[in-house]
């Protein structure tokens, strides 16, 4: 039996603003890197320990993990960061005011967007600076790899490979795995690992901040979970 | 033609108390802090750029990178920590004050175990929490490479094969990378990348966090050196 922690990131400058994030490499805020701090030491005092880490390229998720993992005086285990395990790519919304888009588009819209398992958001215009193709950390990936716009399901379908090519397979070794991501990819996983139908994962919201801990089993069954809380 | 920059950690607390410190895992001072920091900072607003990162598994070195990939915006390159890069391990002298031994044993002596190529200090009693056998992070090594003792020799023979293995083929493939390591490992390492001779290598000393930057051909020659300082 061993332990799969799934953990958001803490709160970024844009969470903070109400603005759309997606790759955008968005720093914590002051209050992220707090959360981040209770998240590590909660984890500690229960006497959780993990063999591996996973990571996204993005700073908000790299930095809550350093930040766990100092911690829990676990900075020296091996940490994979990959874009397979980036928030979902928000398109042409990227950057831009939650309140604007409702403005423009409507709540509704912006709410079918933000929660359905297959609403792409419009798609990012090619060039600038949103443009991941300008990224020297996207260089390695085939130009079909790189998103234009992503639906969950999207999202879902690029980090799966990650799943059952690296994690799942330090899980099977009877290592203790922790994964720093973000909202969506976390719900994107989640949905595969709890068969979560299309209809209820709209309602699912992952809290900053909050350990979601996974019993697992030889076989990958997930045995039991719980939010880690005070 | 590519980059290779070896990097000693900043001050640790022990460097500034004046203690052996080996494998123990001592924390940088704030000193050390400022000083990878502006490490971070002399590389960036050089241009340099990396696409790989290599440390030890001791705190000291790991945060000494972190910092630095935070001032250079290159959180997101992989990072490689290896057991290869600690510190040579300074048996039974590890967590003792240099004066102290120096009383002890005598200053000459106590500086070949400094300086000398084959020499070994004395061997740590097994047992303890200084034994390495007792920590996690080395609980996949073999009994046999787990030191009670270190000669700087000895730490070239288990530095090479992560040389030989990895660092050698990122700079084959064209990659610029970032070693961030320790005062002896560097030593050890230079030794061999130089073809520095067993007498001369006594006089050489690694300040901490000052980049020490290779131009590396295709053919792992060393074409130029120089240490990044303002």
């Amino acid at each position: 039996m061993t332990k799969l922690v799934l953990l958001r990131h803490g709160q970024s400058i844009w969470n903070q603003e109400g603005r759309f994030t997606g790759w955008m490499d968005v720093d914590l805020s002051d209050k992220g890197r707090s959360e981040a701090g209770y998240a590590g030491q909660l984890m500690h005092s229960t006497g959780l320990a993990f063999d591996a880490a996973y990571t996204s390229v993005l700073k908000r998720a790299i930095r809550t993990l350093w930040i766990v993992l100092d911690e829990m005086d676990l900075m020296w285990i091996p940490i994979h960061a990959s874009w397979r395990l980036n928030e979902r790519f928000y398109g042409d919304l990227q950057g831009r005011s939650k309140i604007e888009m409702e403005d423009k588009y409507g709540a509704l819209q912006v709410h079918r967007w933000r929660r359905a398992f297959r609403e792409r958001p419009i798609a990012l215009s090619p060039g600038g600076e949103r443009d991941p193709k300008n990224d020297p950390r996207y260089k390695h990936l085939d130009i079909g790899q790189i998103p234009i716009s992503e639906s969950l399901e999207d999202t879902q379908n690029r980090l799966l490979p990650l799943w059952h090519g690296k994690i799942a397979i330090d899980l099977k070794n009877g290592k203790n795995v922790l994964v720093v991501s973000h909202g969506n990819t976390i719900r994107a996983h989640i949905k595969y690992l709890e068969n979560i139908s299309d209809q209820d994962i709209e309602m699912v919201e992952i809290p900053t901040g909050v350990p979601l801990v996974y019993d697992v089993d030889d076989h990958l069954r997930l045995k039991a979970s719980w939010h880690l809380s005070r």
